[in-house]
């Protein structure tokens, strides 16, 4: 039973460079992978002939003749760019040639392309951008991310449900826990959309755990946690920022003098069992739920490793038959609410 | 030339036994500092004596007979409990006594006590909460941190100009960058209040930067960043949670082993160093900007170094004067918009 995913091998900052010998990687890695890279034919087989690999049973090279640029209008490139490496990988999908696609383009183009072609499920308004966090225990699954700058309570109700199926369909969790991101805990607290998604919540068939604040997202005691795109997107970044800051004071404390020069050399093994912990390369990946079909975004600055989990995540939803959950939990879900 | 303090001395989740050995240790620290006691006057006395201090010309005990609970709704602070030690540290600022107030207590009660005593400047729709970030480079001031979770462009605006005043008042610079938080930075990014407020800003005579993500917020090149209060209260505490998580697993880490252990020994002078430097207690003291009159508003789990950071902030806005310069520069600002 084979697995097949279609990349958007020109996306990203680094298209081809990354995209191609992260293909490899995964196919080396997983026997039961196949992949379709999604690009200028000529430039694709180039890419491929540098980094050792070749077309086969399970690496194809689909044509297509334009590319999204990183900071392209998304309405621009749904018009315009029909036959665009993204677009066509997304219609590989829609079309069931591939089972997922995974892209590290431009996230609007991304969205929009994806609703455009492969439309929401039924009962679902707006897909949401969901991905895994660490915490101080289990990852944690936030959503939206950037898709939806503004919520209303019954979407922010379907990206709890959402994410609730996205976790017990990949960690066999019956019932995921889930908390709505507010600045307190008490019940008068946040806006009125906060406060009747509450409720919706509080009335849904959901295991709803009540609001916890930015802090608790890390503390690894809920399984998914719901805001609305603006905010999600905010804490996302500023959490990126936040640990770029603490590498580089870090770097600077541990370089100041010989002795620190010293400890570095002595901890740096310990650092680095560290850092692999929290790599967040190991969290690239991140998912466009609500669609019907498997659209992965990748970081758009990701690395052959980082984009090699993005492939990852892509193959854990077609495995765990992500899709099919939906289809079949959604309703009872939301008819429940 | 004296200044003089009020301290809520009952605030926060250890009162007295962080609010005298720290107003204690802030009175050693500044000879031209005067600080007024607020709280039971027989409580306040035993603490006093219970950490070596004694009224005197520059310690006075004023007495007030009500505690506003850490969870008490503010409307119920603000109806019933018109003699706490939060309210009467708040009067004393508006009778002139005091130059400033610091609390650690229930936020909610704290803004709308010192909104209902002080009354906002004129020409501001509500006040905002502002505090200082760590960044790679010179901190940064954050506004709002969760006063006002619904804003209009227009508060946004007067968020940025009484930023960019404060920043002028305490460090000197005389065109402070100003930036407004948004998910992207290109124009189309964000919904209509932020892309108003961007429009009301760059109009205006702030030294607009425009819109930064989360991430650069620690990148330290602007020195005042915009957001709403439910956005930058999530910011601030997600940043709060991460950086424990990070602490956590760096712990684990370091105590896995002997070898572990030894590099922790090792290491320790410059970890030491490295928290030192983004220690959170330094960064204690939030403003309550836009208000007649100076309140600072310390976390509510503060320990005693925490405590004094937040005086030190009352002090230095004292010192430099920050309500003449909003008195003075806010209508010229407001009008230029």
């Amino acid at each position: 039973l084979a697995i097949t995913v279609a990349l958007d091998a020109m996306g990203g900052d680094h298209g081809l460079a990354v995209t191609v010998p992260a293909g490899l990687a995964a196919l080396a890695r997983r026997p039961d992978l196949r992949l379709i890279l999604v690009g200028p034919g000529d430039r694709l087989r180039a890419a491929l002939r540098e980094h050792g690999g070749a077309e086969g049973p399970r690496l194809e090279v689909h044509h297509a003749s334009q590319v999204v640029a990183m900071d392209e209008p998304p309405a621009q490139a749904l018009r315009g760019k029909k036959d665009s490496s993204m677009r066509v990988a997304i219609n590989l999908v829609k079309e069931g040639v591939a089972q997922a696609c995974v892209s590290a383009g431009n996230t609007g183009a991304l969205m929009a392309t994806a609703r455009f072609v492969l439309k929401t499920v039924p009962g679902i308004d707006r897909p949401a951008i969901v991905t895994t966090w660490p915490t101080m225990k289990e990852p944690v699954h936030v959503l939206d991310l950037g898709a939806n700058v503004d919520c209303t309570p019954e979407q922010l109700l379907q990206f709890g449900i959402m994410g609730a199926i996205l976790v017990r369909a990949l960690e066999g969790k019956p019932e995921p826990k889930v908390a709505l991101l507010n600045i307190g805990v008490e019940d008068i607290k946040g806006n009125t959309t906060i406060k009747q998604a509450a409720e919706l919540m509080r009335a849904s068939r959901l295991n709803y755990q009540g609001y916890i604040e930015g802090n608790e997202i890390y503390g690894g005691n809920v399984d998914v946690v719901v805001c609305d795109g603006f905010v999600g997107n905010v804490a996302l970044k500023t959490s990126e920022g936040l640990a770029q800051m603490i590498v580089h004071h870090m770097k600077q404390e541990f370089s100041r003098n010989l002795y620190t020069r010293l400890a570095a050399l002595v901890a740096m093994p310990v650092m680095r069992a560290f850092r692999r912990r929290l790599d967040h390369r190991r969290y690239n990946g991140a998912t466009l739920v609500g669609l019907r079909g498997t659209v992965i975004k990748s970081h758009g600055s990701a690395d052959v490793t980082a984009f090699g989990y993005a492939i990852r995540v892509a193959v854990e939803e077609v495995e765990n038959q992500l899709p099919a959950h939906i289809a079949r939990e959604l309703q009872p879900m939301l008819a429940g609410a």
